[in-house]
């Protein structure tokens, strides 16, 4: 997978590069990514990227024709760009799935707005415009940077373990279970007895038990598209009459 | 405010304490932005802060100690500190509304999580889990950016105009409407004709009635929460026979 990203600001995210798993992944050739400096494709030579907006406001707006040049010297870089996705808090909202989804993409170019956003007919030059939620970011720097870890993670081989992912939040549907790590006891916390007690297929249970309990306390609009089994569903039920 | 984030990786987060905004609002001292490294805190001189999950399972734990540990040396060091946020993709799920109340604490510590996250004792640490939506990350520190950016530019002062953020996509519980800058075409795309008119009332309620429009067509969920004037109603109701 590559990842291009354009950005009026490469410097936040150069550091991200050599982050532990992204740094490793990188290295096995397994995800690319690349930073491109929109500013390299202002319309003047006073490097301008913005203007006022028409009607009057507060803020600039990025220009149509920077992000164009900016979009045509990345397709003549690179073959093989299938999605150009727009960072923004009015796109569709960035979830498990989709990340899913776009972890099979081969080329995503992450466009990154800043001040008051882009003009309205960058639509014309996108294929996909997306939020990391309802709320508003100075820009969309963090927002690639969560669609980069969020996709990459889901990589065969990026990380360590495949099992891993697999048990993770919203990844089942449910929320994660607690985990627990030495010491043993600490400050008069214990770790559960069950998770001392070698016994595999009880710890499974138990794991499934408290995950669905989180979910049911947390995000019990989560239960409704999870997965459920018959047993898991018991479950449920008696925790519902016990509160 | 003063943002404390706690971290194994305090360099991914060095460049943004320098973000155009952000570096701003730290020159005017409006806010602050202190990075700590929980490797600091180890347990051993192995400098090992995580270990294997008891119940066996892939991944490491990071533990309850040396989490206790750090914080403790923030406490020692700031007075201030109301809120000790664990971010975790299992935590109460974060936007706009919950940025604006956290935007009015003095000290926000943030905790970033990695690998399969924190022994689950450290619930007695901490005064809130918190999740920028769903999805799994890498690690804490994009979660941890979300929150500093999205507070952040809520502190008056912090970006240029205020008028800027309540017009913003979520302020108002309504997407944003497009805006347009120069060129006035653009590969035969024009901007519309009612932003240059210069009739300021004319264009309030255009670009009211397209924010309304979006928001209808890409995220109709939201229209139960925002609040709708009779006039913007009798619109949406316009709207919904056309479609």
């Amino acid at each position: 997978m590559h990842y291009s990203v354009l950005t009026l600001f490469p410097q936040l995210l150069e550091p991200w590069l050599d982050e532990a798993l992204i740094g490793r992944a990188r290295a096995k050739g397994l995800i690319d990514i690349s930073l491109h400096n929109l500013r390299y494709h202002a319309h003047n030579k006073h490097n301008t990227v913005d203007d006022y907006p028409y009607g009057g406001g507060a803020g600039m707006v990025i220009r149509v024709d920077v992000v164009a040049r900016a979009l045509q010297a990345l397709r003549e870089a690179f073959e093989t760009i299938d999605a150009v996705i727009l960072l923004s808090p009015a796109g569709r909202v960035f979830n498990q799935k989709l990340a899913e989804e776009l972890s099979q993409k081969k080329h995503l170019s992450l466009l990154c707005g800043r001040y008051e956003g882009f003009d309205a007919r960058v639509e014309n030059l996108i294929t996909d415009e997306i939020s990391i939620g309802d709320y508003v970011l100075m820009g969309g720097e963090v927002a690639a940077l969560t669609l980069i870890e969020a996709t990459s993670r889901l990589i065969p081989g990026v990380i360590g373990d495949e099992a891993s992912h697999q048990q993770d939040s919203h990844s089942s549907g449910l929320l994660d279970y607690p985990e627990y790590t030495r010491p043993p006891s600490y400050e008069g916390k214990q770790v559960p007895d069950i998770l001392l007690s070698g016994h595999h297929a009880n710890i499974m249970r138990w794991r499934r038990q408290e995950a669905l309990k989180r979910t049911l306390l947390r995000r019990s609009d989560m239960l409704n598209k999870a997965e459920l089994s018959a047993e898991d569903l018991g479950f449920l039920e008696k925790l519902s009459q016990e509160f």
